[in-house]
């Protein structure tokens, strides 16, 4: 598995894929390729995560990221998470006809990945995969997901900074948004800011920020993806989180509080499989079950009982 | 606590509402609430989840089959959960003209729980909140929830039978839905079936069901749930499908599936809790991610420091 490390540190292509594989299947050697990676170039790149719902831009957005940062001389990874696809087992990119242009760039990876539901799924997977791309070299790591739910929460804790994006006229938008998107957004997107109902949805934007008492108020950024316009705020927009998270120290504290999910979901997936072990040939788990199920203990009783007996 | 306990036992509305309480705040003396639960009545009431996008009439549906268990002389239970919503603390009610309805039947208890994200959210406090229920002698448990992601599935785990509602025009209703719905419904309900393209919808559902090679085929049935059209179809397929799960065996199996969920979900968050904790005055996890973030040990390596430590 050396090799196989070395060759992610030379920043090979497939050798990185080949990593990302080995994540998302926590297939052999994953435990030695993380260890191996761990301790020699961590948290370097910028973590940027990009949310939002289905319909309002996401890939096209990507694809103008990733022009923005490849005209800097920035290598970008994306990660394109689709949290409410648990089963297919490969998550759907769509349309990403932006992202194609960018496919035979060596200097773009770009992967999507389904949460398996395993092992703690998305929260279990992702930093790893971060983890990987991070010691490939990229400068910056796109981690894209769809909507506003936990799993987007999870992937905001993950992030330096995290963009939500919205579109006018997607009907719920803001309204449902309201919700979460607040307390995950470092900086608004208002994508198709050409098309009616902009103005509204920047509007009702302006009046949720301005009630927020953070010290970051998260700036709201209309573009264009499609024609490109208004990319250049988004990446300015970035800079200026990047260093308001540097100066005030936050950037720090997010990078310690991702280090902290990463340790704990990896303690959970293995206290998980413990649990899920035998004990005289017997699966611990179904024992208790059998007996909640029969009313001879409660599930309480029963979960004291296979902690005692890990 | 006994005598919540035993209010709880006797069906008794505001010991009901104060017992679910406990189990989302995961307040004090619900170990025990539960532990006295647990052990008189488990497991008796049927559980049905439903699950669908918003706007294809979730809560009227359910108003329907409220009515329907009553005039069967059932008391029945609804749990309204909404897993999209992890910061707001309150699940939204929406639109539930045909559920206030039953809001003076004495035989009705209709609560909407929010997932907090502590202690594993939802998965943790709906089969406690369920088990409450199913003690204060509902024959009925509604567990009703939006869209169909991980939140779903988990819900689906918690149901002797899974409704899958749809509604033609919804977009990408059956497309998106392709991924995970065909694994969780027992029954399809295309509602709004009096609309353009609910011919369309429901042939669709049957090629992917016609595909299946599972023992039950899920049936589809047509609703006009602000009508009351269908309804009394969607009873008899609720009807056929626990007579399957008696027949075939996967009644019981669920059953201990859920119970195993169940006792995993507490012996999780007893364990996160324990990670969590302080040694020597340091949080376990604070120190280890402070290593981690300075390339000092590898993430693994610090989950089995953590581990060795509780």
């Amino acid at each position: 598995m050396t090799g196989l490390a070395d060759d992610v540190l030379a920043g090979r292509p497939r050798a990185v894929a080949r990593a990302i594989s080995l994540v998302e299947n926590a297939g052999a050697g994953l435990r030695e390729l993380i260890a191996e990676l761990g301790t020699r170039q961590p948290y370097r790149a910028k973590v940027v995560g990009l949310t939002g719902s289905p319909g309002v831009g996401k890939s096209t957005s990507t694809g103008t990221l990733i022009e923005a940062a490849r005209k800097r001389g920035e290598k970008v990874g994306v990660l394109a998470v689709d949290p409410s696809s648990p089963f297919t087992g490969g998550a759907l990119l769509g349309d990403r006809v932006r992202m194609q242009e960018h496919a035979t760039d060596s200097g773009v990876f770009i992967r999507s990945m389904a949460t398996r539901g395993h092992l703690g799924g998305l929260a279990w997977a992702v930093p790893q995969a971060i983890r990987v791309l991070d010691a490939a070299g990229y400068d910056l790591i796109l981690v894209e997901t769809v909507g506003v739910g936990q799993a987007e929460v999870d992937v905001a804790s993950l992030a330096d900074s995290t963009i939500v994006l919205l579109a006018p006229g997607m009907g719920d938008g803001v309204q449902a948004a309201k919700a979460g998107i607040l307390e995950i957004a470092d900086v608004f997107v208002v994508n198709k800011a050409d098309r009616e109902g902009a103005q509204a949805t920047i509007r009702e934007l302006r009046n949720m920020v301005a009630l927020s008492t953070a010290s970051w108020r998260p700036p709201i950024v209309p573009t264009v993806a499609v024609r490109g316009e208004g990319v250049a705020d988004v990446v300015a927009a970035l800079d200026a989180h990047a260093t308001y998270l540097a100066e005030s120290g936050q950037g720090r504290k997010r990078r310690l509080a991702r280090a902290r999910d990463e340790i704990e979901v990896i303690v959970l997936a293995e206290l998980r499989a413990r649990i899920g072990g035998r004990v005289h040939g017997l699966e611990r788990l179904e024992v208790m079950a059998a007996r909640v199920l029969a009313g001879e203990v409660d599930p309480y009783t029963a979960a004291d009982q296979v902690i005692a007996s890990l």
